[in-house]
């Protein structure tokens, strides 16, 4: 029986680029604002977790210290946990195994990356060393060009058109205008997406997520203390963690992302619910192409139907499953380290009701958050409730 | 009530120069080795954590996914965890987490690193970057200038000699000779150390741990699985993990490292044991002066008595506490993801009677591991036993 754990605190920096800060500074607006949301100070907290995808970026190679010295926290365990853009749902499931197995009663999970301080071409090639340096970068594949592929194989199988992929990201981006904190807080078109430059095609830069600087921060707490702490804890009911094959060339099919069905059976199980019983949801659109493949793995779609969800309308606030209502990552940015937490504070925003008008679920119960790490290899799938 | 967890399992990859081996393959030789002494196939394990200090070294900025497909593991959890220099501890933590909280009942615990692909100079660079970019790293301070700090401060406070840190290097390369898996198997004397070059006096080129590539791995396993593994389990007893505040310039004491002693008092609390039922040790000797005040911090030598314990041989075999009798960082080499694991791997093969003629501890019960990120803000201390 593993011990309940809820979400007592959340805080989040603004998306987007900030020039003048660095991760100490991001990562303590995020961290502060998420210690005074849960009513404790920092000498309270008894482990801090820290994801940073990449020290490349920032120049910061063993980032947690310089992350817990900007708030103030020393004395107790800290480090960092990695998964490359899944790097925020493994500090958050580091610090979730620290109080589930009672090592400590109350842990802050601190998510933060800086991507636009280095020039955007020196960004893609450390975001392209995240995949195998061995078997794939020599060969000058980048993520949009893996992505390229998937939406490539979803097409031909499935008849998902450009205009369905175009679909994601102008619902991304009309949410995102009602979120304070997105990067891109600007509706956009169909023609917009379609006449935008192609970046790996089919995808072209308004499929794909931008470079970002952000944080964002959870407190985490035993039963015991959630109950103490607030009278609106949002439990952590079910946290599956998959992973799949690394390399893409021994992949079957291009077209399914199976560690993201794998890693939501586990969370459905530990949960006891099912696709049905989720009110909200956020997912993985590093480019709008996941978005629609995750609907499927995730049971919101049958194979291959995840573009008729987005076509129907079923994904916007009022459908069946609204998805993104944050902005997602294409419109409210994809600060790599930051975004899995981010994920944690969207839903945890939503089920206590405080979202922000245009994007709330209203009465929303039981939330879902799908972060994964490169193509998949690294997979989260969280089930929330009130 | 923590659950019990044991190490069933432990591989190991000669440390040192491995110029035409990638973390990938070192990564598998270790890995399989340890799934081989745990009688268990890749398919078993339900968890990988790996621990890889700097991506920038390797080049494989997510390198837990390249990890993971060269041991053959895909479907379940894995992902990175990183602390500098305990950055291996850091993963067994992860691991013991995992398995503590009743998520996994087995998990394989990966630490690797390789660090002489890039030159001297850019490796050094990558270590200083470890530390505060903001507030140290930009003032050219390189981990051996701060350990030189330590070093002077010891000797003002305590009269603590450069013969007495030398000796602990002679000690250290003594036992490595008997190592198979160390990266210098060649004795020293006094005299060596004291005429090497200077690196940051008055630490010179042998008072120091050299830059090393290689792996180390051990299968954790829950109490049920371990009793029907092995019949030689080695239990974690207790693991304490504290951390200490980041910046040097804001200590009052260089000659003490308080959040080892913090850890260690947690470990002491946990296992039940005392520093005089510890029977052999492995430090973190990243440079000789910090083995000592470790001595100090672990209540193996009062406050400043640290020398002493070298210069009358109780710290070697048939010594009061015998400790680094693999040879340490300094003399079995120091790959900073390995290090924490391969502390492990030493304590269990002592702990089993299983470590090479000349270098082992006979019937020894209790043991003790302490590794340490950066100048201690990550420190890590674990007290096994049969």
């Amino acid at each position: 029986m593993v011990q309940k754990v809820a979400i007592v605190g959340v805080g989040h920096t603004k998306f987007g680029h900030h020039d003048d800060l660095s991760i100490r500074e991001l990562a303590a607006e995020a961290g502060f604002a998420a210690l005074e949301d849960a009513g404790i100070a920092n000498t309270e907290v008894q482990m801090l977790s820290v994801g940073v995808a990449s020290g490349s970026m920032s120049g910061q190679l063993s980032p947690a210290a310089s992350v817990a010295d900007a708030l103030g926290i020393a004395g107790v365990p800290y480090y960092r946990s990695e998964a490359a853009c899944a790097t925020g749902s493994a500090a958050l499931r580091t610090a979730y195994a620290h109080i589930a197995s009672g090592f400590v009663d109350i842990a802050l999970v601190v998510g933060v990356e800086v991507m636009t301080h280095t020039p955007t071409k020196v960004s893609t090639d450390y975001l392209a060393q995240m995949g195998d340096m061995e078997w794939e970068y020599v060969h000058g594949i980048t993520f949009p060009g893996y992505f390229a592929l998937m939406a490539s194989s979803h097409m031909k199988l499935y008849g998902t058109s450009e205009e369905d992929l175009a679909l994601v990201s102008v619902k991304n981006h009309k949410y995102a205008f009602y979120n304070p904190y997105a990067q891109f807080q600007k509706r956009i078109s169909v023609s917009d997406v379609l006449s935008s430059k192609p970046v790996a095609p089919p995808l072209k830069l308004l499929d794909c997520s931008p470079l970002t600087d952000g944080a964002a921060a959870v407190v985490l707490a035993s039963e015991e203390l959630a109950r103490k702490l607030t009278d609106t804890p949002v439990w952590i009911r079910g946290m599956g963690v998959a992973s799949l094959n690394n390399l893409i060339a021994e992949r079957r099919d291009l077209a399914s992302i199976p560690s993201v069905r794998l890693a939501a059976k586990i969370a459905y199980s530990q949960s006891g619910f099912t696709p049905a019983d989720i009110q909200i949801a956020e997912l993985h659109d590093c480019f709008t192409i996941a978005e629609i493949i995750e609907y499927e793995e995730l049971g919101f779609a049958e194979r291959g139907k995840g573009a008729q969800l987005v076509r129907e309308g079923q994904t916007e606030l009022g459908g069946k499953i609204p998805v993104n209502l944050s902005g997602g990552l294409k419109a409210k940015g994809h600060p790599l380290g930051a975004t899995g937490v981010s994920m944690a504070v969207e839903i945890t925003k939503q089920l206590r009701g405080e979202a922000e008008r245009g994007r709330s679920v209203s009465g929303a119960q039981v939330g879902l958050t799908q972060n994964m790490g490169l193509t998949g290899q690294y997979s989260f799938v969280t089930i929330y409730s009130r």
